[in-house]
């Protein structure tokens, strides 16, 4: 193998850019070529390539977002797609691929590697929603971004007898919002896994204020409703008055914290190591501390259990 | 005077509690007792005062929010609201009273200083509407929690083909979404005070996106329209994605700015001096970095200019 | 089992806060009294306890440090320390106590374990070198502490022509300096357990400037060296501009991260549960995302190995 | 007037890329060629020149330091270094040179002044020691920056009985030590321009300390002592624990505020303008919200006045 490629897709996510850094260097280290592939599997199917080396990777580990850029890609999942991406990546001399995304790019890595074509995979969704890793890439960054704002609304909630509904991403996963209302200490996380009785959470609010606690913070998923028709809900059943935040694209920016770095840099180097030495179908995953690789195939079918020590936590510390 | 009050009324803000520490402090040195009323005019209605001291204001200067809380009081605008107000105080052996807040709780200053009560206003309103000051308190506070959140956001924006409509505070004011536009290099600031075109804008979108620059932040006075309908409508106009945030409380929050503690710290100083001294029905002000003291008649009578200086720079700038 | 009691010794750390509370929750809801001794030991010694109950650990959660206090006491070491302790939780009723602290606290738990007092202890310690735990609480945020400030020292380093020595904490530990030295990009980490030669590093400062990198990031773990020392070597040597950098106790504070929080709360309540079933004499530690409990004896015995896979990384990321 | 210049000089800070972004943009708008000079006075000396335009300052808006590189060029304080530069000037087809930078480049652009050639200077210098302007480019930034590290030690420091001395720049300026130990609630503020007896403040130290407030934090300016001198002084006199940070070239870097982005802005803007009108020799300058321009003679002669203010008010909150 002499050289390789790498592309970032789907939603983005801090610690990208550590990750494909670390690829590069890695590469580099090995005397493999690599190239990235602009805007995700549309560059591919545009053999929108750059060459990449120590500098082009220089300032960019401490940076949110993607230097390569992301994009969804409907037309990629149609065989001709597929077809047109693997004659750019023959023409271009590309003999792997690294694949940083989440649960539709890791079907689009599937579909290469059923066509032949030597592919890695590296788990990023700030949902962290992806089997057969504990932490996806971009997950801490995205609750510690959460728990910042969260904070500060915690401060002026303090100060006011009020509720606070804060809709944190997640269309199909509470992961976010469950792990961040018990970070921050707040009154309800409502997640689209499990249902609930919006009568109940206005009776609870008002016996609670009733014992003189007349503030609350209730975290949302965006799955799970929305922001402004559940605070609208709630002041009409107790008169009390809600604010709503929508955090949105926030949680997915700023700085990587450490945690994200470390996993992104590992995950960029196992990869490539991984194509260097003829693996492929596979992707990287953080298991008890350890980089492990598991088929496309199983993480595709596969789902993420929810943390049962979590919930019971949540019980205790009073969600 | 042996005996003054203090309260923070209305929405909270970055700053409150560095003014009531000054306030505290400087009273505590002159030889004054300082009582804190509770949750604003409700408190005072209600006689709810606990006396402060060096102690109960340790560990304050850099926490958001307010240690008094704050509360909207539409009982005290009545004539009735007002008289149990002045008996509190008296039966309280309070001789003057330190109300920090915005518009609304200095119109109740008003109507407590035309009862012969002395007191002393404190400009505090993240909206910086308040005339007879350049700045008031929390301003700068809120306007670097948007920056920090809209940086973070630029991160994500530049990695992907999009439009992001940010909703920033401000029903009648576009100071926080146009100041926050320029320090941010969004593309576009919506405010109340201006009529603006969606049309226009979604042209101008697009033509953006045929240059190659393919995403834009657009940040949004809450006053000038709903951040969802304004997203929708651009995404139908042009077909470009577009996401949403609503900062929400979060901008209220956070520990203060170097600008806001001494702000606070200047204003809660001046104001207790002022009362010592024996002046009553006025509101401090910061006028070329001096603290000034203008009658409370004139303040809630008059209004605040648009910053010309700032608006050219607006158009330079690009936005 | 009716009353346990808990405190904190040694140097603190973010998320002290959140394992009290945790555990202070746990215990309530198992009809558990819980009493906090104030600067660790040494209140153990004086009796100087605290009723704790929800309202005790209210807007605790996110602050850094702890509000039980800390404080190093040599007496306890001594038999006649530890029976004044002894004597002091028997006479306050108290059964079992949890312990959250680093080496020496840990010892002193041991201590009152083999006296047959029924401790469990909780390790933390920002310099991760306590076996048996994968993370020691208070780790995670002193190393984003440490990128943030690191981060900022990088824009100006890409600015001028110079080294920077970052020293970091860690007397007989370089966990922090070479973790956050991956983590940022840094050049150099000088820890205590692996010998450097200045000489050679300054000949690769020389090389590296004449290939025009012009700027270098040293971590020095403080166990390595004193800052002051090896940037003047190096600027003698070199006639390169050095500027120093000493974090010291801001590394501990701070809000704690949304990992110190979780890992704060799992220690606190599993320490608690542990006590109640009649567990003693272990620490609590996290492995494989699971709480473990491994016996005081074998953690005082024991020591932790270094990270093999992070040693390797080091090296491809180029320190 | 067709082809301007500028370049950033002496230390860096926040802020200077704001403004060089505001005076790129607002010289395009002017149809006005402008070249960057990298390195400061060390590139127009080289003639090494950048042309900029809008993309050259894309996304930097938002990060410290500065991306046109600064440097200290002593050479250029020599008549020959000065006419190198002027032939570089003439030869690349520069009319005009805005110098963004403290003292030291500021007296260097007087300097290229008298020698005929139209320059604009801008104070960027983080001590805030350059007078005709209320506040230089950068020192908002930096006090946040101090406030930011403070406030994490504030943590520490409440957990035990310590004192705590925090070393921020100022080589002969005591304005970031005075005003962030205000900010911050610190107990001692250490300044070059006062003279301060050690041994009287170890003594106000043990008269706290019994009244058992057991910790303080003491702010140094470089400028008035080394930090660990002054820790082991008071450690040896009051056997208190010290602990000594020094936050060196942290405090020039991070995200600029909005307000050094803001005035970074008017002051590009601003320079832009003057070279364009025909104005030269001047400084830009703040000035009760207004930005003004002084000739270079008088701002290299004058001297900033200490804020009579503001020390008046360090006494009220007890420094």
């Amino acid at each position: 193998m002499k050289k390789i490629g790498i592309l970032t897709s789907g939603g983005d996510c801090s610690g990208m850019n550590a990750t494909i850094r670390s690829a590069v260097r890695t590469a580099l280290r090995m005397d493999l070529e690599i190239a990235g592939f602009r805007k995700g599997y549309a560059g591919l199917m545009k053999g929108d390539a750059v060459p990449l080396d120590t500098k082009s990777v220089s300032g960019t580990l401490h940076r949110g977002g993607t230097f390569l850029q992301s994009a969804r890609s409907p037309e990629f999942r149609a065989p001709e797609g597929q077809q047109k991406a693997l004659a750019n990546l023959r023409s271009l001399g590309v003999e792997g691929l690294v694949i940083i995304g989440g649960d539709g790019s890791l079907n689009g890595a599937l579909a290469l590697d059923r066509l032949g074509f030597p592919v890695i995979g590296i788990p990023a969704s700030i949902d962290n929603d992806i089997p057969f890793t504990d932490m996806a890439l971009g997950v801490d960054t995205a609750l510690n971004n959460i728990i910042y704002a969260v904070d500060c609304i915690k401060d002026t909630a303090s100060s006011h007898a009020r509720a606070f509904v804060i809709e944190v991403m997640g269309r199909n996963s509470g992961y976010l919002a469950s792990v961040s209302a018990i970070a921050c200490g707040a009154e309800f996380a409502l997640v689209p896994e499990r249902e609930f009785d919006l009568a109940e959470i206005c009776q609870q609010l008002r016996a609670r204020y009733e014992e003189g606690r007349d503030n609350a913070i209730i975290i949302l998923a965006e799955g799970a409703g929305g922001a402004r028709q559940i605070a609208d809900s709630i002041k009409d059943a107790i008169g009390f008055e809600t604010r709503v935040t929508v955090l949105g694209h926030y949680q997915r920016g700023g700085a990587p914290t450490v945690f994200d770095r470390l996993l992104g840099s590992r995950f960029g180097k196992r990869a490539v190591e991984l194509l260097a030495q003829g693996e492929q179908g596979k992707m990287v995953g953080l298991a008890c501390n350890e980089i492990i690789a598991t088929p496309l195939e199983e993480v595709v079918k596969g789902s993420k259990r929810p943390d049962d020590d979590m919930l019971r936590m949540a019980e205790v510390l009073g969600i």
